[in-house]
């Protein structure tokens, strides 16, 4: 059996909440459902019924965990969910959201995407104090400081909460009577606010989540994005804006705009889909290259494909098929068909490729194994040339914001030039879309700064990283 | 919960084979995950050990299906396999196929992709002399003919049973020693013969494929198509080519070109994916509108997109995006959300279309239903103007061989004008390829036809269609 | 992972039929659920909705089988149901019953216990003349044998079928109109008919089981046995019997009276608990011994043990326990724990058998290694005498009328004396019942034979018996 | 559907310990198997691979949620395992145990038999403090004793916590290098101490249970049991006994003589079956009746049974058989089988009961629901008289101590009098055995008490019962 990964970077988590809809839990299992790219592992919904929190998670995909058996034991008005990616290695139940706690301010739960740059630093000084952790989860120490905080109402004890905390985090939270949303102070993740009509003179419903994708489904209109350094608050009483710390330099994660979200969003209010077609147009402007087809590696490569082959005037062509009904473990033949994992989910179309000087369109090069076996099938499909170029600049810093990045030592960039990832991926040429060509992409006037680009740059906007991070509890549980 | 179908109409199997391979389960296995699209209900794999013949099937997906575990009790170097889709009434594990049974030729399995039109009249008479029947597939009635025949070798019995059958079927046949493909004599479904190079002078592997997609993933080259009327019989003694009936005229579905088959496969001998360009180039010529946009609706839409893009110089956008999460049923809120089956799986990228005249490309219209939602989610997304554009004629008839069709009265093409089921789907313009400019866009020269293409015309190659079938025995297993 | 298996014979069938209620499917997976000893390796049920059977079968346990949905799709007022044992070798879904055809006598579903002994002549027979096999199962058979029977009524055409066959067989089958159940002529195998009450002056339901506890949880009466060489046809029109054959010289299976059958159940007319606790007795007076304790294995000795120490005096304790949660596998330690295999599922009462001479009381010894196991656990618990006494003589020779048994080489008993035995399984002495013992334990009177006790003796009662059997079909399908 | 309970009272869990062996996690697994009776919600264990704790829990039978895989995952050479019962309301994997977390002691996992009645106050306490709580069980709040403990050491911090609570508790917990095992003062829930010798020369394994029988199975020797108010602790450095508390008036709780326990264990070390063959005899000294049969409610009342017959010279008869095929839910007729819940795991043994004057022996009546439907089957078998007896007496109050009873008013003894129960569950007579002579029965000499009957009497040992429990969190994961 191998394990069938293409070579790319993964989201941690998507977010979701609800209020005020008689079908709530149902209402955030679809928002999940349109979410479920930032996260396959696990997922999970906490649901108020008015008096106490019932949370549901298990691990798998959204459409597999809740039944409709499931979303019954989720009464009430509304609810926040969530849906988690992670490494093998801290893969538990127990690691899932949304966290419930009781503690001296109620009954709370909690999701996170996101990461804490100062989580180790916290938890030391927690479990110093007599404190204990039951999970591995940057997001239980969140709990501990709103349990811990002396301030009197839930919102002031969140806003001392959230002021403690270092890093990339957008938050929802749920009570027995309201929801909250917050993010950091730079606006690394994303965090949208809609609004469900209400139906007959009703109140509208309001909900959050990571991308506006979930209120398509759902039938939410986007209202704004919630601001670095705001807590919303919202009740029976109405929604209440509170800036818990002034907003720092923004520091929005770009390649939310390069791969992550998807193309249907709107993420720190601009159009995914728009600026991954600048992406490719402005790559055919720093790249140029003489050559018969463009060619876009399914499913993230398309748009920028079909950018950089408007600019370039080079026809676009699907020479790239993606299979759909591959899972992640397959069985291989011991005789070894070469590039097996990368045939299993695209096939080159040999008619269309044939004789032909080709140009790949991706959106990043992690390890570039993948990249490697993609360019040999494309020549082996009959093509003379194989162009690649990538619609970011070369990944050659980890996150810790949120982003499962493998180890600088794994990143090809941060290991070879860009003339020597060209000969390893076996390309006639490779080039890669400048930083200043991807921020003007995304809608940044030159100069301007909103975006974290540290994967590139390894300039970390948080100055802190905390690099020494404890161990986490190995609790594994199905 | 709903149902998530689309529209389409279905495929209803793909089979494949392997002689000469240590591996010739695993190799069957990822040719059927190669063909999953031609079939997800269930799928089998009978291999010999080379004295008797085992045989694993079940209902569900490939991956699925098949462990490692499973694939250990299927020894031997040759072995056949099918995948299958089915209505819901007959989804029976005892319809599954391969069928595997002893008679006086010996053991033998079949897998069969196609539709007999003859089927009720044969088995009538085979009940009225005394034979019983197990299941409620027309193949059960290959294997008592052969079973029947007075001819002394299996090859002569099979040639003897496949001259008695009328109608649509590429067959694969295992007995402990040989593996057998055969087509109808007018050549209805497609089935490719390839081989898999033998290593340090060992002797090639020989495969056959439904399609092509096949032979990529398990390193085979594709050698010619099995043709109309030919036996093909491959044995440790060599292959030998028997054509038990003369070739009749050919009536190679055209459907499988519009819609069925793989783009990255050859079907009939020429490349699906060009086909559907041209299509689209096509009907861009004959029926070109005035627009800001040609959107595809993914994925099998989107070649015809591109190919009407390039023709009418109209930008390409990929204004509809596929959440490729989407399982078979989902639960649905019971305060409606309008056209929220289509919208589970299809997303208008709203930033795009706002305010645009748009052209949509799909490949067919069968009821009408998804067409509406479709040009309702894109008109609610801003368009100004909706444009339909189908890449093949109006579907007015049934299939009688191999594709499941809704009966007539289901069919919108064949109740309404094209301007009704304009009025019915909501666009401000429909237009449908016509047959003429389907058969060129195939490649074939005006005047010839080697294509049945009864779904658009009602007229039936066979001149014979059995409709008072027998009701099937409604036998139900898991 | 080790099989726990006790070293028991296995049954391989129970069957069921009711007629002329409401909820037919629902009663008979109730009546298989009372039946479950009697076969755990699959269960299915056919149902007739008036106009065609309806029919689901699985691999498994009754109760796991059938759900509330499941038995929905089995609507209509008479079905008949089977579980069913097997050996791993054929433990194919596609052998599980009933089955279920279409022939010119209609549809029928037939569901079998027993074993017929001319059934590779048979098939031989059929195959030549041209008939398909998909199952290895004997009982499919039966229904060429209908099929092709020149007698133009069902019943008519049974008797005719049954007429050519030999062997061991109850059967009920099922049509869209009638309800038929038959028993050979010689009786080996049980099967009962009873009768529900109609409620409010309806019509009463007619009921078949293989042993009256299916009766008693449907809450059905006891009316009489299916009489060998009967076939009874239960319709609207009412209830006929048929004698097909003269009866012979009956042949009950005394394994059933031993060690099959619930010791709640009637068989062959008589209690199955008041005869064990005879053949106890009788063992008693025929083999006494000087002893502490009479101790039964659980479960299956418990009544004879009782009878032991009831005509002996000894007094009865339950001296070793079992833990009924064991399934069929289980992981055991690398560092081998001497016997866990059977210490998994008995645990021996230290306490009680400390310093104690005891009487073992087991039903049979097949293979032996289990009650060498016994036998070493009680002495381990400090034991200091242990007698072992077997309900019923010497196992040694094979079953060929339904009972899986070893190879005549695998059972103890044909190979050593029983003082040999004795030794191997390491007891202090071992003494069997005696068979005129066990026949009067069984009620019947001295010099008269109504049992078939070829496991004893090797005398085979069809006086026939196919040994070259054809290897069957090697279908699994899950 | 309907359940299938009978009228017991539950058991909360059983816990087990392994210190010294190469496959400890292997053998607390076989260790939970054995203790199966105790819990049939979840299970648990927590390993340590020498560095840290690895734990894996889930929802189910021991036997299905640990395969070889998951054991492979807990390596190491000490462990501790837990099974679970609970009520529904509270079924949570987050309430699985062991429960583990990490903390300034360091890594911690325990798992708890036993019910504290201090909890609430501790808890709300602790979140005055600023203390989270994820769980709904009081096993946490000994988490958060430990953590916020003063002392220095993990044995003193422990020990300090110990003192903390009060109620019923038999604890296991484990540590990077040591294991740790406690008992209340009062010596509620038992908990054994054993030995596994160790092979050429190894040093002895040390084990820990809550019944000898788990011992039985992994080859243990019982050496003692944990005394009241004794911590001992087992590691590298030897084994050590601790009093973290001067023990007080000894109350272990009967039930686990008269029912929980199984019968092949000594629980506070006696044997389990002796003192229910006692209650058995006693009962008939207590309440004779004339009689023609006894006959045990199985499995439970088996042995007191055996004790009415030996003492009352009235014989004994398996007049109620057992189906162990029974799960927890079934699907019931729409027409109902009077009594139909109890017949599927009953049936009366018609032969044996008919015209017979009956006297039943059962352990316990809690609701008298199900004892009426025993008598009612025993009748309409043929029964002329039933005569219940109880090995117990009347059970009036709830316990408080870790047994899962239903609240005051449900139980049948404390709202009606003995000849009420008598005449509501249908017997012609009705006795249970005295307090007295239950005490008796258990080895205790008159006028001593070591044991816990409050069930019976009202009266509880704490002095002290927490009435206002906090309402748990609800949380639900799969």
């Amino acid at each position: 059996m191998i394990e069938i990964e293409l070579d790319k970077l993964h989201e941690e988590c998507g977010v979701v909440a609800v209020f005020g809809h008689s079908e709530a839990a149902k209402l955030c299992y679809l928002g999940l459902h349109a979410l479920q790219h930032r996260g396959q592992e696990s997922a999970g919904i906490a649901a108020s019924d008015g008096h106490r929190l019932n949370c549901y998670k298990a691990m798998g995909l959204v459409a597999d965990i809740f039944s409709g058996t499931t979303l019954q034991k989720l009464p009430g008005t509304h609810a926040i969910g969530h849906t988690r990616y992670s490494t093998a290695g801290d893969s538990a139940l127990l690691n899932a959201q949304p966290i419930q706690v009781d503690c001296n301010k109620g009954q709370i739960a909690i999701a996170h995407n996101g990461n804490l740059v100062n989580a180790a630093e916290l938890r030391k000084k927690f479990e110093l104090a007599g404190s204990i952790f039951q999970t591995s989860s940057d997001t239980e120490i969140v709990l501990h400081l709103i349990a811990q905080s002396r301030e009197t109402t839930l919102a002031d004890a969140m806003a001392d909460a959230l002021r403690r905390i270092v890093g990339a985090f957008s938050f929802v939270l749920a009570t027995y009577d309201h929801i909250f949303a917050a993010r950091d102070p730079r606006g690394f993740r994303p965090l949208a606010m809609g609004r469900i009509p209400g139906k007959d003179g009703a109140a509208d419903a309001i909900v959050f989540a990571s991308e506006t994708c979930a209120f398509d489904l759902v039938g939410a209109e986007y209202i704004r994005d919630v601001k670095p350094g705001e807590l919303i608050v919202v009740g029976a009483d109405g929604i209440q804006s509170h800036f818990y710390a002034p907003a720092l330099e923004q520091s929005q994660c770009i390649f939310e705009q390069v791969y992550f979200a998807r193309p249907d969003s709107l993420v720190f209010g601009g159009s995914v889909q728009a600026a991954r077609e600048q992406m490719g147009r402005q790559l055919a402007r720093e790249a140029p290259v003489e050559a018969d087809l463009v060619v876009g590696v399914p499913d993230s490569g398309l748009t920028a494909a079909l950018g950089y082959a408007s600019e370039s005037g080079i026809p676009l062509q699907f020479g790239l098929v993606r299979n759909h009904y591959v899972g992640r473990t397959f069985i291989e033949p011991e005789q070894r068909v070469r590039d097996f994992g990368v045939k299993l989910k695209l096939n080159p179309v040999r008619h269309l490729l044939k004789g032909k000087r080709v140009i790949l369109i991706d959106d990043s090069i992690v390890r570039g194994t993948t990249s490697q076996k993609i360019v040999r099938l494309v020549r082996d499909a009959g093509a003379t040339e194989v162009h690649m170029r990538i619609s970011c600049p070369p990944t050659t810093s980890p996150c810790y914001y949120g982003v499962d990045t493998p180890e600088r030592r794994h990143l090809i960039a941060a290991q070879k030039t860009v003339d020597e990832v060209r000969e390893f991926i076996g390309a006639d040429s490779l080039s890669y879309l400048s930083l200043e060509g991807l921020r003007l992409s995304c809608g940044e006037p030159k100069g301007e700064s909103h975006y974290c680009t540290s994967c590139y740059t390894g300039h970390y906007p948080t100055g802190y990283v905390d690099l020494h991070q404890v161990r986490p509890v190995e609790v594994v549980s199905k």
